[in-house]
């Protein structure tokens, strides 16, 4: 599976994602087709020449002409599509997807498909606080980070092919986990910003807070403007990672309560020299 | 105290914000003049044009003829600079600062001031993770909060040109708080994500974290490079509203803990839900 500019890309879900992997892979030239569940996003991405061909529902020919089929759909909905359609993928497939926790999808998605058809997967590091179709933009993929998460069934070609599509769509960093090792990261550095983001809205409601918020608050809780839907889903499904990862935060933030609540001054400023020299790698 | 272009405005302390301050005022046409603790900080503030007069320690003249005297000083060194040279200032003179707590400076200072001389205490929600007068630029106003937390001991008129100073720097939304408001939201606003930004570097220490983290992360963390003397300092100022801010956090996070913990998908949502709900007034 070399990717050139005879490759079919399929994309099955237009969402936010979705819709910008359309875009990207379109932009830089390449031919896609989409499937959507709505007849109306359909509509939007041919209007707006994000793909060549576009159906709502199951298409059984754009399945099988397909040579590379990008999944862009909410886990539950994923494994779904597989079960009452996976048979219709043809020998030498390759598919791909940008779901968020690995360990109760991959290989579960693996062990469904048909024979020849090579599931690698991917976790595309980037997203906004808005949903859907129309507000798909393929700038958001670049120089952001995208994970690769091989299993032992993967072939070499598989994960080469995966990374290309990284590539193409302008990803800065590249690079590959193991699955649990994924969705222990992923419980760290996007979930668990997540519950703090929900828990620092829920905890109190000052009236007028927008009045008096500095840069930091609303940087903390960009994120709080959330699709519930999608990531009551995706806490559940990595409960056992973002459990732990909750509890070592707990226990970081409890320290420092703690060295506030006895005056320990020096408690304090090592962690704060701790945190700022971690951080600080970010922006070399 | 109405002020306009003959108004006298004396810096002391040409940091980050004392150094903003005196490139904004300068640039909007006022007369500033400032004094630092170090020399090099003059020389720079003095070859950068960002004031007319700059004296590194004491100046008696200097401060005899401020009309504004604007104090951009650790809080622990504010207090010990009035207590040392408070004497200096003129009657008629109006003295303000940007002192990020409020409820154990305020009403020190203006007990310790000489009669007739009006401090009016304020609070610009603005700033960078970086330090010094190099880094100082009048910008980072443009839009940002702007707090004036007045007492009973202050007038009308004092209130007026401190709102004034706000306006001429640029801030977007200038209001009102009494020093125990203040310090209670600033504990939730301000310091509580600053801790949070902290604990979360802290609670882990994954190994080049940064080709796996999203921007939800580093938005999250960006505090986290923090000046571990000024902040364990306004940490201890605000101890008690502190303290509360972190507890009633912790019972949020624990609640979104225990729904996961339990499965429970819809108290998760409702809490996303409510979050969702509250950040979006932060766009409108």
């Amino acid at each position: 599976m070399t990717i050139n500019k005879n490759t079919k890309f399929l994309l099955v879900g237009l969402g936010l994602i979705g819709g910008s992997y359309a875009r990207g892979l379109t932009e830089k030239g390449y031919y896609v087709e989409a499937l959507t569940r709505k007849d109306k996003d359909c509509r939007y991405a041919l209007e707006h020449e994000m793909v060549k061909k576009c159906k709502s529902g199951i298409d059984e020919e754009m399945i099988r002409n397909a040579d590379i089929i990008i999944f862009a759909l909410y886990p539950d909905t994923f494994i779904k599509w597989i079960e009452e359609n996976g048979h219709l993928i043809k020998p030498g497939t390759v598919i791909t997807d940008v779901t968020g926790v690995k360990g109760c999808i991959v290989e579960k998605i693996q062990n469904m498909l048909p024979p020849m058809v090579e599931f690698i997967s991917a976790h595309p590091m980037a997203g906004k606080e808005v949903y859907g179709i129309e507000n798909s933009d393929e700038r958001i993929f670049y120089g952001a980070n995208y994970i690769v998460v091989p299993t032992q069934r993967n072939t070499q070609e598989g994960i080469e092919a995966c990374k290309r599509i990284g590539e193409i769509l302008g990803f800065g960093r590249i690079s590959e986990l193991s699955p649990e090792a994924h969705d222990e990261m992923i419980g760290f550095v996007s979930q668990l910003t997540h519950c703090i983001a929900v828990s620092l809205m829920n905890c109190y409601e000052h009236e007028r807070l927008e009045k008096y918020t500095g840069d930091s608050f609303r940087d903390l809780t960009r994120i709080a403007k959330i699709n519930e839907e999608m990531w009551s889903e995706l806490f559940l499904m990595n409960k056992q990672a973002l459990l732990e990862q909750m509890e070592l935060f707990e226990g970081a933030f409890n320290r420092l309560h703690d060295c506030l609540k006895n005056d320990d001054k020096e408690g304090m400023k090592e962690m704060m020299r701790i945190s700022t020299q971690r951080r600080k790698i970010f922006d070399i």
